[in-house]
């Protein structure tokens, strides 16, 4: 069995160590008799892994007391309909910072169950950072401020806490949520799919402030209003059990690599690598402003871009796969998130490196 | 490693080689160098198997070509509103058929997006069978006829498709799909959560007739409109990959048994040994009217129900495992999908038939 270097935006690679333990206790959770594909939601089994893997993820981000821990379906797209429709009720318009084609999609949705405000947007400039606190035009009394801290595509990260003073901050962390330590108490609600840091598609985090709850519209699903899910512990419908197993998984193999502090410290050295080289190339580039960049998505350009298909395969015949870019921006994406090992990263930056010195 | 024999009503037991297989590939799917769980869900490696699972629902459930095959996320409690959200425009109103629990949430859940009549129900005779066709007093002009082929709580199965004439019948068939050959043509459109039949929880499937997309009212968020998802080959949203992956592995098991002709051939043998079995017991019994029984959900009771819990706790030390009832009926309740193998339905009659001449 040889693995490839996945590079892939999500979803993306896992902890080998993730993998094997699912691979071994497939047929016999830990003596139950059963995988966790077939249990019982409700079942003694299961029930157990559900609060396990809450707790977890309470303890790695230290969510405080009055804040709830949802674990529902759909992903970041389908949250993008359900946010507003738990939301905005509460004054009937919310406001959104666009830094790129994620957020900008997250307000279009809103945009049929109230009035959306664009508070700010780095449209003009190609979505290449993160639009400055300073540029945010807030509307008056708007139900909450909503902005994504990692896109995807673009690959620009907000590394900064956006302070909205007595206005609910909405996070779309998707892409960065646990590769780094988060102030909860400064947000109003976070919501991420689980495919890049946290475990496969199919199951989706929400982090909601307990005195926003309750505000649902009539035309809110059972299924996606979060007071119901809050009152029935995310179990309103049948959860994703076998999705939420693997994310406890995956929170375990966190802890043990030393929490979100040791995540950032590794994830600050990884994509070091990489801007570090692409700082002192001239073949390849980052189009990110410097201090927006993101730790999680490496993107880059080749000078002369009729070599990409070159540089592609030569990546695969290394085991390098999934570095192009998204269709939408081009060129080419380097996703490492938290289960992206340094030597891999290395790897690519050597490539990268002697792609160069034969090409240049 | 000893598997217990798990009568779990969903998330329920699944083909032992369909979880070997799944364990085998878990580091590294055909050679691809990674788990399902890792790809990205637009590379070609998942888009084979996307292609194969729905090719292989469409061969085995003889899909016509004007219908949509989807795969989406949330089960069919988030379709309760999904599909009155996608349907109900046309004319506003539908009609509900209650035959049990299930059916009865679906109503209420609908009544959140247009009106709801209620066309027949076996209320009165506490949910042990299905209205008859000629008591089904339909509304002028619905936007489908609603009901539930099979309820899990009371064990009320469906063994005949209503003729509704030009009104598009709509179905809960999350209980009993796949488990028996059904004629799609006469359906508008089906749904079922996947953890009985066909997969692991977190993967839906609806078929749809291809007339009947286009209505969504402009409250249906992006990821849950059917036409959208159409359009996208069920990929508008990242799609729970891994579930459908193991949906297919499920899927051809089912193909290398026979299909679904063999499929309810076995189903009436193993249904069959418990209903033989509880029509000659004077100390156990089944309450539901005889051509509405479940061949999925064998419901019964105890005559002396002091002592459900001594049979539970007997069974299980025998392996036998989650035979308790919903909380909502009460008694006991086997669910013998059609992973379910014929001895263990064996296994538990022959304890029943210890039990009862033990404590008769």
């Amino acid at each position: 069995m040889t693995r490839v270097i996945n590079f892939s935006s999500g979803p993306a690679t896992l902890p080998e160590s993730v993998l094997r333990q699912a691979a071994d206790e497939m047929m016999d959770w830990q003596g139950s008799g059963m995988s966790v594909m077939e249990m019982s939601h409700r079942g003694p089994e299961f029930t157990q892994i559900l609060s396990q893997t809450q707790s977890l993820l309470r303890e790695l981000l230290a969510v405080p007391d009055n804040y709830v821990v949802l674990l529902l379906q759909g992903g970041a797209i389908a949250e993008n309909a359900i946010v507003p429709m738990n939301l905005i009720s509460r004054t009937g318009h919310a406001d959104y910072v666009v830094s790129g084609n994620w957020s900008l999609k997250s307000m279009q949705e809103a945009a049929r169950y109230g009035q959306v405000h664009m508070a700010a947007t780095s449209e003009a400039q190609g979505y290449n950072c993160m639009p400055a606190l300073s540029s945010w035009a807030l509307s008056a009394h708007p139900a909450y401020v909503h902005f994504c801290s990692n896109e995807t595509i673009g690959g620009v990260e907000c590394h900064w806490t956006p302070d909205t003073g007595d206005i609910p901050l909405v996070a779309d962390m998707s892409s960065n949520i646990m590769s780094k330590p988060i102030d909860i108490s400064r947000y109003g609600l976070i919501y991420a799919g689980a495919q890049k840091n946290i475990g496969p598609s199919g199951v989706t985090l929400v982090i909601v402030r307990r005195d926003l709850l309750g505000h649902a519209t009539a035309a809110t699903p059972s299924a996606f209003n979060y007071q119901l899910q809050a009152d029935n512990d995310s179990m309103y419908n049948t959860p994703p059990t076998y999705a939420i197993y693997i994310m406890g998984l995956v929170l375990q193999h966190i802890q043990r690599e030393g929490g979100l502090k040791d995540m950032e410290q590794h994830n600050l050295v990884k994509s070091d690598v990489l801007y570090d080289f692409l700082d002192h190339s001239s073949f390849f580039s980052n189009r990110v402003q410097r201090s927006d960049r993101s730790r999680m998505n490496v993107t880059f350009f080749l000078r002369d871009e009729s070599l990409n298909t070159e540089f592609l395969q030569g990546a695969e015949a290394k085991g390098m796969v999934q570095l192009r870019g998204h269709r939408a921006a081009g060129g080419m994406r380097a996703s490492i998130y938290n289960a992206m090992p340094l030597a891999s990263v290395q790897k690519l930056r050597d490539y990268m490196f002697e792609f160069e010195k034969t090409h240049a």
